[in-house]
């Protein structure tokens, strides 16, 4: 028996067993003791948690995002500086009633947290009271919207078409349901994907969790455009969320169904970066496969990072300055349509004996239509992109991510109507 | 071929030439296959980074450590937000006159990286600009020493004897040489384990790397006792390092042969928490297995987290109000010999499927004495401490880590006496 009053029964570990009835039972059973086989009454003098209070949060960790809006927060919000995702298949006797159960569960549970404040049934509530600008975002793949009945899916809402670059496998690929879960502190991350996952535990299994990395809270000013691993600034050209660009391109609800409005669709894929080849590559061959200066990020035609690129300018020798196969020109488009909206992150996992690195980037973008305005963009730079010779994507996922919720509402609802 | 100029011959990875190929031999073949090939004269216009200078820092990230000085760094620092710890397994041939190579090129990177600058032969010298804290600190064992002959080793410099709690594997024990890397910014960490990484290639492999986390900079007051993954304060009692007591703890020579003298002695453990079996115990049970409030940190007999708990406190009925097995009480010792400087980080691997949790605790603790100090705590924890229930050593290695060095010096010369 295990000395708890938890509600889940306890999985007896017998190898342990022995040892902590010795303890329990023996020459050591005081208060300790009789607190663990349930006598609380002799521990009233016992501090409990103020529930709901962040006494350790100061500086920029007590920090929040709402949870509640019209649309997800974690796609505007400035990214932070961790950021995990984490995929689920549902069990296969998880039917429309149980999707419900299962999205009140985290929609309460990231609600709470995200406000510094434990979630329903929180084993450590204490490390819940450190938000640092905490965000969870739920994306939902086809496999979770096919079970609830007559919800009609968006068009884009399956695996993207294949690309000749892709080295697609398949523990990254997929997933019925999308957790981003993102802060500026790592064990805030930990914890809050803890819980999140826990509460999935009757309702399925992990897929693949992915966890990546930016640049700390601080360590940088303020718009600073992120680096890969590569060494380039990434993410220049990106709309900001406060402008009409922005809005068209992630929230605009284009042919998507009507329980989607407020939302829009996300595409995550785990690109692999060769960076041992990358390293033998000379500083203006990388700048030549990208069309910018790696040391600020400038287009090569000049100017600093966030000017437009002369795409007619020549060298002397009547060569394109950025030329045909650099990726800044081949991810650009006239078409307005061909826009994203991305919020990548770094990831290096470690690898033993004399393995190359195990890195890259998790591409992460948003948009309204994914056919209408990721694929153009994908296939182009499948065609002829020189940054290709080094980065592989080894996996994929398309999500629909629902609006928001107003509070006593859950995410998905509108998959529910009444 | 490759299109470098790389000082290393390159492997050629036949499957990408032939796109590669394509790409530079045909339509694309513009300016940037010029460079590519080796026709930089074209490209005098392009930039180079001014290396050593710090543009991208500001805020925290332009944070430096002293990287020379008469103890090693990341011993009395602050602990950074991020921590790795990379053992290498030193090849058969490294004989004395290679590890000195080796030492002196680490330093070598180690005292540039720290201070926000590119490493000699940077890959990516931006990643390098913003050092945020970062501080590299090697430790050495038996199987480095050994190697240099004439070099006598600390008696203590072994593995630790067995304990009943270990569960050791041995991808995670010893280890010929080991790196501790940290920082506030998790890029920073990333970009100098991979220089200091490489430059280890030639002289041996990775044994194993461990990635850990505490809170980020600034996200909590200073001074906040670090939380672990089991939502304890961990550390309460610990030597500041401006007193004497962390002087004498840490830095005496007490028998440690000379050359180790201004240096200490290191244990690194791999601690893994069963979280879903310790998320079965309430809150009482767990304060009382520790012996110190979750909420706060204090004692189970009053006060605040850092007044001394009363070990003679007695319940109303007469039991120890600090049980006999509370971890507090164990780890504690009245032999001053017997006490230990602690800089541990959190861990959290991501799980598949319904694996539970895998996390725990990276334990690194400094003294100098590892025999003396280290083993008479652990055998009290071994014999009788109720959070042995929870937790099983999985990793364990021991490491010397040698004084710290002058400019144009490395760490390890000592082992070199002219």
């Amino acid at each position: 028996m295990h000395p708890d009053r938890s509600p889940e029964p306890a999985a007896p570990s017998t190898g342990r067993l022995s040892r902590r009835h010795l303890l329990l039972g023996g020459a050591a059973a005081g208060v300790g003791a009789a607190a663990l086989v349930g006598a609380d009454s002799l521990l009233n003098t016992r501090s409990t948690p103020p529930l709901g209070e962040t006494p350790g949060a100061a500086a920029h960790g007590g920090q929040t995002v709402p949870f509640h809006g019209t649309h997800q927060a974690g796609v505007e919000t400035p990214p932070q500086a961790h950021g995990k995702f984490v995929a689920v298949d549902l069990a296969e006797d998880v039917d429309a009633e149980k999707i419900r159960r299962l999205l009140t569960l985290l929609s309460d549970d990231a609600a709470k947290l995200t406000q510094g404040k434990a979630a329903l049934a929180d084993s450590e509530p204490e490390l819940a009271f450190v938000p640092a600008r905490l965000t969870v975002t739920f994306g939902f793949g086809p496999g979770l919207v096919d079970r609830v009945p007559g919800v009609p899916a968006p068009a884009w809402l399956k695996p993207l078409p294949e690309f000749s670059v892709d080295r697609l496998r398949p523990e990254w690929n997929s997933g019925d349901l999308l957790m981003q879960i993102c802060a500026d502190d790592p064990l805030t991350v930990s914890h809050a994907a803890r819980m999140l996952i826990k509460d999935t535990r009757a309702f399925g299994t992990v897929r693949w969790t992915q966890d990546g990395f930016r640049r700390a809270y601080g360590a940088e000013p303020d718009g600073t455009t992120m680096r890969n691993l590569m060494g380039q600034v990434d993410g220049t050209v990106n709309a900001r969320p406060d402008t009409d660009a922005f809005e068209t391109m992630v929230w605009e609800p284009r042919d998507n169904p009507e329980w989607l409005h407020g939302g829009t669709g996300m595409v995550v894929r785990r690109i692999a970066m060769d960076l041992d080849e990358w390293d033998r590559l000379d500083r203006p061959g990388r700048e030549e496969s990208v069309g910018r200066r790696l040391f600020d990020g400038a287009p090569l035609t000049g100017g600093t990072e966030h000017d437009e690129p002369d795409f007619d300018a020549l060298t002397p020798l009547g060569f394109p300055r950025i030329a045909e196969y650099a990726h800044i020109r081949r991810a650009r488009s006239d078409n307005p349509d061909e826009q994203v909206f991305r919020r990548a992150y770094n990831y290096d996992v470690p690898t033993l004996g004399d393995e190359g690195q195990d890195a890259g980037l998790i591409f992460v973008s948003y948009q309204s239509d994914v056919d209408l305005q990721f694929v153009p963009i994908q296939r182009r730079l499948d065609e002829l992109d020189l940054l290709n010779e080094w980065i592989s994507p080894i996996g994929s996922a398309v999500f629909a991510v629902p609006p928001g919720c107003a509070e006593g509402g859950f995410i998905g609802e509108t998959l529910f109507p009444a």
